[in-house]
């Protein structure tokens, strides 16, 4: 049994709102589901994340294997005990960290994000059958990530939803190598399956990931084989296109490709148009950094599409602001009467206050975005509401 | 008549409790005073202040005057708004920054502090009878600070309590030298309350300042000079001395010089003990980065008074600590149950979580001593409340 209950269904879409039934708890889907990297959403206390209305919190094999290290976590009684999350928790598979190092600047070019590439990730020093083996940015020392590696990290992390190991292909990769990969990539999915069956906590949820690149041959294939198996949930990950247009097209092929039953997450995608749009192809849960990485820059996410729904808040014009970032957000910088000048202030001084309230703020924004996607999938007006949304209205 | 009205005194020592009224509200006392230095206490939302029961908050001009500059403080209609407290605010007048700023390292003989010398605050191009000329650390721009721009500035933030322009002089400094200095300090205080009768806010109180360094007869003769002055309040500035004891002898020398009548204020002193001491001493108002600067630091406050009320997270031995903080303690961190391993990975890997968890830990713990102290004092038990602190109960 899937442990996605669909509730509702939009008839102009393929959007569903429903329940992900976890060991921890549910999540009201489609959901945004904050970055809680390090064992924290930074800058917030699990309570407040939990406050505003987020139901799961994603944490990031990678960084924790590397410290503070799976075993310290599972003494602290595993990831929810030790940050204090007591709700669900989807854990990445380490496998996008170890490939962005990649032998360049791959990062940039996967997901068009600031550079994470050798100096910041580390530096790999092999890609084999077996896994990754690679230096860790903590200490230069030689670290090893293979599929069953990656799921006995997640194992004593004990989240909800582990992802399997898998290979992410940069945008400018050529065919050839990205058909290899993502054949890598599904015999690395049997191998984290037959690890889970074997050792996996009881209660955890595992998801697949479909790779394959800008290929629709290649997606199609690798959505088909990852659906072929008997995971919990399938992910879309690796290089989604050069252009919003490509991406909407790449995700469109995979759920095609895949059954209606089981949950559907994308990986590393939060834009607030692309919110909309995933929830319109069918996604189910998203994980991005962008609300909370936009808001410790002093960029803070406002209804204006024409702005790509950002305002940065360190642009001079800001300096005199007496306005609040938005009319009637009932998000602690907002409610509290913040003015933009202030915060602008605040950030250009990197006082803490400032990239913790822009956080508060964009990750508000984003809840209340999802709560009205799934209303408005509920209402059967998911038609209008995109529309109202797209055209600049308040979540 | 005097803004301190006394309620209680304790008959074994000099405390006294009551509640000192301003502009935007009263101050029970004795009280701590968080510093807001640049309109921010660091991490926190003024509201979290405010719920942690402090009354007033303390703001830095010297900070102020370089980044945003008071005009845009005023613009945004004072301090007040600017950083949304509503209630008292004291602001410094900038000297100690000035002179910490000095032609060395002044300030970490002032104060044992950590250096904030030419590098971090700017550098010192002149000092004459009119003020200050430095260079400012923000663009390297020469500024002048001096007894009527500092008052103007106090004005435009629209502070409740401005504290006069004063030299602060370092340990290090020989008699000769304080002396004169004092004495500057004292014609600096006339043109201090010749400007502010001029000019300043309506409502707004001034304290005047004791230097004198260690010297008893300059102490003495710097507070008899103060207190013949219609100054709204005291504080007990400059060089309190090598160490602990004649850091409480040179407050006694002050205080012992003085009427009784008006509010006593303690300059940049915070430690657990040196609080219980100043307030039998007979101090109403304290204010230091102490428990901000520790928290963000990773030491928390504890009551352990062989390790000097503090523990340092960030060592070793606390990797796999399960205990939190402290035991029974209301705090945000203690109260959600993070373990003391959990708060050292975060402030190990510069998380702003960490650095925020352990500020509102120690304001917290220094709220409820000041909240002890004024209690004890109320029901006249001062004294077996202060033992019972100086031998490591909770306070």
């Amino acid at each position: 049994m899937s442990a996605l209950q669909i509730l509702h269904r939009d008839p102009g879409s393929q959007a569903r709102a429903g329940v992900l039934r976890c060991s921890h708890g549910e999540i009201r889907t489609p959901a945004f589901v904050p970055l809680a990297t390090k064992g924290t959403v930074k800058g917030l206390e699990a309570r407040e994340v939990a406050a505003l209305g987020y139901d799961m919190v994603l944490g990031n094999t990678f960084h924790l294997f590397l410290d503070p290290g799976p075993d310290l976590v599972e003494h602290f009684g595993g990831l929810h005990d030790f940050m204090g999350w007591r709700q669900p928790i989807i854990t990445d598979s380490g496998g996008f960290q170890v490939f962005s190092m990649g032998y360049g600047t791959v990062a940039d070019e996967v997901k068009g994000r600031a550079p994470m590439g050798p100096d910041r990730m580390g530096r790999v020093v092999s890609i084999e059958e077996d896994g990754v083996r690679f230096r860790s940015y903590i200490d230069g020392s030689e670290r090893f990530l293979g599929p069953e590696t990656s799921m006995g990290v997640q194992a004593k992390l004990g989240s909800d939803i582990a992802l399997v190991f898998d290979e992410c292909t940069p945008f400018n990769i050529d065919r050839d190598y990205t058909a290899r990969s993502t054949e890598r990539t599904h015999r690395w999915l049997d191998r984290c399956l037959a690890w889970h069956d074997e050792h996996g906590p009881t209660g955890q949820l595992v998801y697949g990931i479909i790779q394959g690149g800008v290929y629709e041959d290649l997606r199609i294939e690798s959505a088909q084989q990852v659906a072929a198996r008997p995971v919990d949930g399938i992910a879309i990950g690796g290089s989604l296109g050069a252009d919003k247009a490509q991406m909407y097209e790449v995700v469109g092929w995979s759920i095609a490709a895949i059954d209606v039953a089981r949950p559907r997450h994308l990986l590393g995608i939060g834009d607030i148009d692309d919110l909309i749009r995933g929830v319109e192809l069918g996604v189910d849960t998203f994980d991005c950094a962008m609300p909370t990485r936009l808001g410790r820059h002093g960029v803070a996410i406002v209804p204006e599409p024409d702005q790509r729904w950002r305002v940065d808040l360190t642009a001079a014009r800001h300096r005199e602001d007496d306005a609040p970032i938005m009319e009637d957000c009932p998000c602690p910088a907002c409610r509290n009467g913040h003015s933009r000048g202030y915060l602008r202030y605040l950030v250009k001084n990197k006082e803490l206050t400032g990239a913790r309230l822009l956080t508060l703020h964009n990750l508000a924004y984003v809840a209340r975005l999802m709560a009205g996607l799934r209303g408005a999938i509920a209402a059967g007006t998911l038609g209008a509401y995109a529309a109202a949304q797209r055209a600049g209205a308040a979540p």
